[in-house]
This record gives structure tokens, sequence and C-alpha cells, in this order.
């Protein structure tokens, strides 16, 4: 991405010699804090506390067990790479539902199976990840690019990091001159202060609505595509996201919208949408905004964090290897 | 409804010597503070200004233009009436979208057309007005029972006020045991501090969720019908309501759920949705929750704050003359 275009979020987790900096996205943008992990129970946390998330998490195991590693340094080589696999486990733990974690951990610790000098292995599997998963956003974004005609007006939901990025610039390119309609996405609000912020970065025209608006818009016919990432997509073409997604895609199809999903590769473990644990978290976030209670005491709330969108009502799955429908996204791996 | 069940919002616009009284909606239920309007005027803006809404505008139309013939005393009859309808016209002009506010204001406008005594007239009038919104509130909240079960599960979107209280106690007179799930309904948040807040208040399990995630709910048998209020229906059946009833009507219909859409009666004038006015309000009020800035300065909002569900999406409109089909709907009236 040419740093012209960049917006900040585009490089928020990053490592250092004295740990790994995470920006703070629940205080962007109206505060560019970072938060300075300096172990790797520290980055797990800061995961879990929703520090970083959508792509960051990636980023987070990547340079976390870059640290493993080095707490490491000095021990025998076999000792340093069971402790890299348990801090793998640790980092992998923190968010259920994405599979992205996963893969991040995966260069790692194939970067240092056969290897004596673990530290060094470790950030060479680490800086191939970080350059791997950039050119999978790059390749999907201009597959998912060529599905969109000029000025198209996009829908999009929650934070879709780097893989909306990859989307964007491959659309800036192409002279494509696209317009968002970005969901606020409650209750952490990423749409709000993510998306249409790092759209606004990019000088990209965006419209912020509420997470009840886009079916109204629909309608009207001012939407031409509904684009999200995803936290995973089955085999059966099943696209696992943030809670929302679903009620948007449901509406697409009313509407005669097509709905988009962007994915580096369908999970090749997971055959079905029911297969992906679906992690709740804490029901009164849901009482909260920017931290200000939002309901009283009196009020209980629920925060399923992601849903399932089952395959009829995914019109398009957007890969690293091209446009796959639903039905056909199994072949990805064949 | 009696005193045991009822919510502070079932009396929240009340007619005071000194002018009307109107609970601040904005900061409720944090603070319990009135707005006190001495005069017409004062009564327009607190309805523009979001103090009241919902059934809140019929209450503050007829005790607004009680104060208008107050106003008016010692002026010639004529003169007297003349003021009352122009306060009339000045107070529905405050939202277009509910047809309710007009309904208000010809209760009065009828009791004082041949009555020297104005300002008395206009008492009796509002009066009358006031009885009537809640007994078809009590009538349309039974024939809206009928249709759930025990123990149903029921989602609501917004505030349906009166009219979802009404409903609710119905089923707690006859014994069904609801449960409710309240969409937030941002950028207000209504569902969050008005509906489940009232629910709350009269001992009805009530779950919190954000507005993306009904949907979700729906996917997994977790709701038995969709139930709002609605700011007006139309002669062939479309309800228009709060933004975000479209989309969940869709949803609905995707998972199988009935939506029950209630109405005293349809509006004889509108034939279809195409022509109630839809209110757009300052986009401004969607990159703000609870008066804190939500996005940043670089991004714009967009806010209707209505949409219109289409009599495909709707099951049922409830009435207080029982419950029709949409297609029926036009029947209310002959």
């Amino acid at each position: 991405m040419s740093s012209r275009l960049a917006p900040v979020l585009a490089d928020s987790v990053r490592l250092g010699d004295d740990g790994v900096h995470v920006l703070d996205r629940r205080v962007f943008p109206f505060e560019h804090r970072w938060v300075h992990a300096r172990t790797v129970e520290e980055v797990a946390r800061a995961v879990e506390e929703m520090v970083t998330q959508s792509s960051g998490p990636y980023f987070a195991v990547l340079w976390g067990l870059v640290l493993a590693a080095r707490e490491a340094d000095g021990d025998d080589p076999q000792v340093a790479r069971e402790r890299v696999g348990a801090a793998a486990r640790r980092l992998i733990a923190t968010r259920p539902t994405n599979d992205q974690p996963r893969k991040a951990a995966a260069f790692v610790l194939e970067a240092i199976a056969e290897r004596e000098d673990v530290a060094a292995a470790a950030l060479e599997g680490a800086r191939a990840g970080d350059a791997d998963y950039r050119r999978r956003c790059r390749e999907m974004g201009r597959a998912g690019a060529a599905l969109l005609g000029h000025g198209a007006r996009v829908l999009t939901h929650c934070w879709g990091d780097l893989y909306l990025l990859g989307l964007v610039e491959a659309l800036l390119e192409q002279g494509k001159a696209p317009e968002f309609v970005c969901t606020e996405t409650r209750p952490y609000l990423q749409g709000a202060r993510l998306t249409a912020e790092s759209l606004a970065e990019m000088g990209v025209p965006t419209t912020l609505v509420t997470d009840a608006m886009p079916a109204s818009l629909m309608r009207e016919g001012r939407v031409d595509a509904l684009v999200t990432a995803s936290d995973r997509v089955t085999l059966d073409g099943s696209v696992v996201n943030k809670v929302g997604t679903l009620q948007l895609a449901v509406a697409a199809r009313a509407f005669g919208v097509p709905f988009h999903a962007l994915c580096h590769a369908p999970d090749p473990h997971a055959r079905e949408g029911a297969q992906v644990p679906i992690e709740f978290r804490d029901g009164r976030e849901v009482l909260h905004t920017l931290g200000r209670r939002s309901a009283s005491e009196k009020v209980s709330g629920l925060y399923p964090a992601f849903d399932v969108t089952d395959p009829q009502w995914v019109s398009t799955v957007v890969t690293d290897r091209g446009a796959f429908s639903p039905a056909e996204v199994h072949r990805y791996w064949s």
C-alpha cells in the first residue's frame, strides 16, 4: 500500500526491542494511544481486552511469538520451541472464532521447527507471516474490486481491516471511485471509529449509519453491494463474521444487493458454520457505550460477538485465489 | 393500567396550572428530569428537540392546545378558536411522520368548534383525547395478546410506548408470562433507556441487544414474534415506523418469525407507504452517543428517522378493532 493512502490502522501492531506495541483501538480515533506489551501474557491480555481486533490479533500472535522466543533465549532449543508452542496456544485461545491467529502461529512454529537459533528463526517466520498476510490481502482485494463497477456504493459492517484496505486500494488503483456506507457496529463502534475514519483518511467518500438503517437504504436503491471481511469461511460457504453480518446479508438478498465476503481462504478444517465456535462476550458490554452506561442497572444484555451467515445468503466468497460462489468455495483447496 | 404495573413513562406528559410538564426522555432513566413548557412554542420545541417522542407528542399536542386556549382567554371566541387552530398547525408540524398528533388536534378542534367558552371546551376535548388514546391502546393490546402464546419471546424495536404497554398489560392479565428482547435503537437508545427500563419496571424478563443482533437470535430460534408499534400504517398495509423496523421485518420473514405491527387504525388518507413523509433528522446525531462523539470530525452521518416496511414483510396489523392481514387493513374503515 502506498504511503499516500495508508491509514493509521494499516500498521497498528508493531514489534520493538522492548516488546510489542499495540495501537489501542478502544480509544481510536479520539486518542492515538499505544499499549506496550512486554510479555506474551500481556499481548494475550491486550487481545482479550479488545485493545486490537480484526486483523490485529494475527499480527499480535506473530510478534508475540517472537517475544516468546526471545524470552526463551539461552534455553535448550527443544525447551525454547516448547515454550514458543505454549505461547502459541495461549495466544490462539484469546479469540476462538477467527482462524487467522492459528495461521500466524503456524508461520512461526514451522520456522523454528528444525532450528537451533530459535529466536532468529521465530523472527524470520513472523516476518514471512506478515508479508504473506499483506500479499493475500492485496490479491483478494483485486479479486473483490473486479466484482464492483465504477462509482460503486459499497455497504460494509464492522472493520474489515487489511482485508477491506486491500479492496479499497485495488478500487482506487483501478480508478473506480468507490463510495462507502459504514454501519457504526455497536457495542464497540468499530464502524464509526475505525472503518469510517480509515476510509476518510484514504479520501473515500463515506457515510456513517446506525446498525438498523442499511435495509432502508437498500430498499431505496442506495447500495450496490454489501462487502464484509470474515472471521472464518467454512467449506460449505458459510460466512462467520461480526454479529450483524447475517442481518445485512438477509436484507441484501431481499433487495437484490449482492453480498461479497472477503476471506484469504476457507478453513479446510471446518466443514460447516456450526463447527465454528461463536464467542460470547460479557453481556454488560451491550449496556455501555464508550465506557458510559446506556441502560440502567435493571437491564441485562446479551453479546454474541459473531454470527453465521448461511451460504444461501452469500453471493460470493472472495479469496486470494479469486472469487467463488459459496457452493464452490471448497474448490479453493483442490 | 393498574398502578402496580404502570411504569414511569406511562404518564410522562402532564398538564399543570403553570404549563405542560414533559419528562425528558433524552436523559431517562439516568435522571428523572421534567421540562416545563410554559407556552405552545415551548411545547413544540420540546417535541422537536426529542424531550418526548413515540406516544409523547400526542399528549403534548392535547395539553399544548389547552395552553393555547388559555393564552387566548379573554379573546373573542372566534379569535380564540383561530389561535388554537394556529397552535395546532405549529404542533402538528413538529414531527411529520406520525399521524397521531393530527388526531390529538382534531379532538380539541372539534370540541371548541361551536363553543363560546373555548378554554373549558379545549380542556374537555383534550381529556377526551387522552381517554380515547388509552382505551384504544388497551383494545389493541388485547387483540395483539391473542396472537401470542404462553411464554412468547417477543422481539421489539425502539419504544412502542402506550401501544407496547397495552400489549404487555394484556399479556400479563392473561397470565401469558411473556419475555422480551429489545434492540437498543441507536442513535437515541430508546430501546435501552425506555423500553428495557419500562419492561423491567413491569417485571417482564427482558434482554437488551444491539440493533445488529436480532437476525442472529431469530436464526437460532430464540424469537417467537416481532412486535413493534407504528408511526403510521397506510391503507395498503405498509408500516411506517422507527428506522430499522424494515430490517427486522425482512429478517423475521427469512427465519419464519411473524411480524405484528401495532396501530390504533390505518391512516384513511394515506393509500400507500410512499405517501408518508419520512423525517430526516440531523446526520450529526448518528455521530454521537449520549451527547458524546462516537466518530471523528472526518466522518459524516445520515439519519433517516423512519422507514417503510412494505406489506409483503408484514404478517399482521393489530388495531383497536382487531387484527388484520396487511392486504385487508383498509377494511378497518368499512
